[in-house]
């Protein structure tokens, strides 16, 4: 039988021993964990970011699959360390709304505070809780898979918003969430969120410097230099340019406003 | 018994969720599977650094290792996907070219269109083949051994060319291939390409604003500041400066034309 | 029973295949392993980088766990491979002082000159010692656990000395000795060095163009913009930014000195 499963999302960086550090943790509680890196590039601090990150992954995972999701900004405070079971796999993560998104999308949700402190490393630091409570509890819940032996079921879990698009005189405002690696822009707009552009309707989205005005299939439909929009694999709306980086035409990322006029 | 051995060489970087996600598509269909990065760092969209890298690392690898290749700037067109077998491994990737040093090195290669759209993750996006058709077609192989069953045998796949050093008046042109992390420079000159060097004849190397006129065996014989040739792991003539960066000493990068010249 | 556990810490970076063949190397030898990565990200050629980020891991990873250390600026010269066993676990690397601070932490410690040539990868080249001698004798080990067949014991090991904090007229002068990827400070200066900060004694500690007067269990307890000291998981005092980057705001690194005086 194939080992255990746990992934690990974080913003820890790939420069320094940190991640290394909880691989040995989860090794030596159990060393037939098979440990898989989502990312470790979540941007610093950034809760929302670590949100979607993890609710892009973690659905291509098998069932019982134990998910580490560390971006923890408050470290040491008295936010609550938290085990989730929802859609048939776990995730371990403080209570700070990385796992908004999953729960969002998931009916059945079951959150518990953990607080079974026989499970952590102690002493317990204030400064690096990834190797001293998430990394153990994810060890352990693949030993004996009992989630109830980790502390009480809570309903007041913090979950975030993601900013919704606005309507506006002629269409919509929105913003960007994120910009991948290939310069790809996510904007905060679903497809339900747009009917008009299943039908055909003539549009022009500003954003920065750019502006796109088709909607295509494939990259390699765009014009070089074009700026166009497309249905990611991640359920947004997505600004592209065919081999190039739409982020970097447009010198737009995280954060930037668009706005999207029907014409 | 050890399970089976993938591996990842992609140009996805490693910010997003997006190699998470074929880590999760495999251990999803066999969660026997060993899944190992070689790199996601190929640069974006670039088929020749794709080829270079995995041309360049899956000799390591034991017999029945299966490589996912996946630099595909025409993902969603009519490029196919193929699986070939080669030198008793199996390598999966779009049919563009990334294969092609693969294929030059191995004697005996088969290569098959992959057609068996059963064992593609639907439905089949146009922006992320990864996750559709060359992760779980990986993990489907490592179970069932059986790469006739994926599609019909073919002849016309794509084979893209290194550029061949020139003969020029008093010696060579070549172009330097990539830079690597430590900014050593891969030239396209192989040793057997330049046999007078064997034998010690004086030469002049200009590129960029550097100028090497040694070969050495090992990085520390080279002066500080010294630009020098030595015979790369690769298999090609490589340029270095001891504990220094041949790239950030020349200027240079893949790309950048050199001249040798006998002296 | 779980595979055996073989870590890598290198300064190859991650864009290029070097650290795919390690792995291919590993796994032709003993498909049985579990190939961890601890960081290939050392500072380049920066043996003491390497020194802290292996101590900083190793503790936290299973007995008999086995560590490649590779940073390694004398490759192909005649520095010596080595195997070390201490603190249960094995160690190998290049013999320059990479495991320093390991043998400083440890009581019993046992070194080895690898000269079991027999055990490597041929021909031996005489660039790529990661992969011709340091990861197949990982591999090797891992099979036959027999430490004593890689070669004779030697005591006349490298070790190199962390810079020491220095008594200044009204404090202690020390250097920093790396940033981390949160831009933290990593001091030289242990807790033991400064008992006076456990009382309470009130201190001005200059770095770059920063100035910290505060220690801090948590790093929300810092004001914005404010640098603090805290005792980091590190064991080392370290310098942070609540939300921020000390690195940044204090303009400072690897190397910078700093100045703590008592007031």
């Amino acid at each position: 039988m194939a080992g255990p499963l746990i992934t690990l999302t974080t913003d820890y960086g790939t420069v320094d021993h940190l991640t290394g550090v909880l691989k040995g943790v989860i090794a030596n509680i159990n060393p037939e964990a098979h440990i898989y890196d989502i990312t470790h590039q979540v941007t610093r601090h950034d809760v929302l970011d670590g949100a979607l990150t993890v609710a892009q992954s973690y659905r291509y995972w098998p069932a019982r699959t134990i998910h580490v999701v560390v971006v923890d900004p408050g470290v040491g405070t008295a936010r609550r360390p938290i085990l989730a079971s929802a859609g048939g796999q776990f995730f371990i993560a403080p209570d700070n709304g990385a796992l908004s998104l999953v729960f969002e999308r998931e009916k059945e949700v079951e959150v518990r505070h953990i607080t079974a402190e026989h499970y952590f490393l102690h002493p317990v630091s204030r400064t690096f809780h990834g190797r001293d409570i998430f990394a153990p509890c994810a060890a352990w819940l693949s030993r004996n898979w009992q989630p109830e032996s980790f502390g009480p079921v809570i309903e007041d879990y913090v979950r975030i918003a993601l900013p919704q698009p606005e309507v506006a005189t002629q269409g919509l405002r929105g913003v960007i969430l994120r910009a991948d690696h290939f310069g790809n822009l996510l904007t905060n707009l679903r497809p339900e969120d747009v009917p008009e552009l299943q039908t055909g309707r003539s549009f022009r989205l500003r954003v920065g410097r750019g502006e796109a005005r088709r909607v295509v299939d494939t990259f390699s439909e765009g014009e070089p230099g074009e700026l166009c929009l497309f249905v990611g694999s991640s359920g947004f709306l997505e600004l592209c340019v065919n081999r190039g980086s739409a982020a970097e035409l447009a010198g737009a990322g995280a954060g930037t406003p668009f706005e999207l006029e029907w014409l």
